[in-house]
């Protein structure tokens, strides 16, 4: 059972990865994002912030967002996110807001993360408690926003 | 001096207290926002959580969206924002995100509030610091909270 519970993360994960990806190849800081109901990836998500401009432009917000449009519904409440880098308090604050059951998150950020580093929010007395756990193929999601920033500096 | 800054505040809440008015009209939780750069009106919004069951429909989150959109930028640096009830995470997150300036609130909410009340993330070691004060119109903001969900209880 547990063996196919760290499939099932890392089958997700790469997903999210794979979104990653893309971001990367738009020159956008690799960070991708994916929701999950019943089972299957209902959306997709990578960062976009400089490129359309968007305050909310990170992957598991526009993932989040998507996820809440086919759903017809505001309610995630039985939906997990997948995102290769720990949320920031926007997107965190978005998870709570959206009743997201779990959340499964890459690399840490010591800058600015809120579910483990700067802040554990998911443990302050909010209406809605997200289920958090971090680290799931963390050096791979730190690999290629390494990769991105070592391109970047040397432009 | 300070009497100006602050007939400037009432101008400004009180147009945010339209807004919520707004949402009030709509069945909505009557909370209003606007955004203001260079001492105008840019953008303001009120929430529209139930009508489009939108994840990010709080009022200073479509107000914030509108005015990037107005700007062509993510950055709200010179920006400030007035809301009639005091931020969630994720719209104090999103502050952060866009480098708001000034917050300027209403009413606090003491269950989802964290510019003061379940925490004060403003003071928190992230990249931006947005400053902030609250109560500016705070019984008026009130009011019409109060109203609304005393016509709620009624149905």
């Amino acid at each position: 059972m547990k063996f196919q519970e760290n499939q099932k993360k890392i089958k997700f994960m790469t997903a999210a990865l794979k979104e990653a990806e893309k971001a990367f190849n738009a020159n956008e800081v690799p960070v991708g994002a994916v929701v999950v109901y019943d089972g299957k990836i209902i959306a997709r998500g990578h960062n976009k912030r400089e490129g359309e401009q968007l305050i909310h432009g990170h992957a598991e917000f526009l993932a989040m967002l998507k996820a809440a449009k086919k759903m017809g519904s505001w309610r995630l409440e039985d939906c997990d996110v997948y995102v290769t880098m720990e949320p920031c308090p926007m997107c965190a604050g978005a998870m709570i807001q959206a009743r997201v059951k779990n959340l499964y998150y890459g690399v840490k950020d010591y800058k600015s993360g809120v579910a483990d580093s700067v802040l554990k929010m998911f443990e302050l007395p909010f209406s809605h408690k997200v289920h958090v756990e971090g680290m799931i193929m963390a050096e791979e999601s730190e690999k290629i926003l390494k990769e991105f920033f070592k391109k970047l500096r040397k432009k």
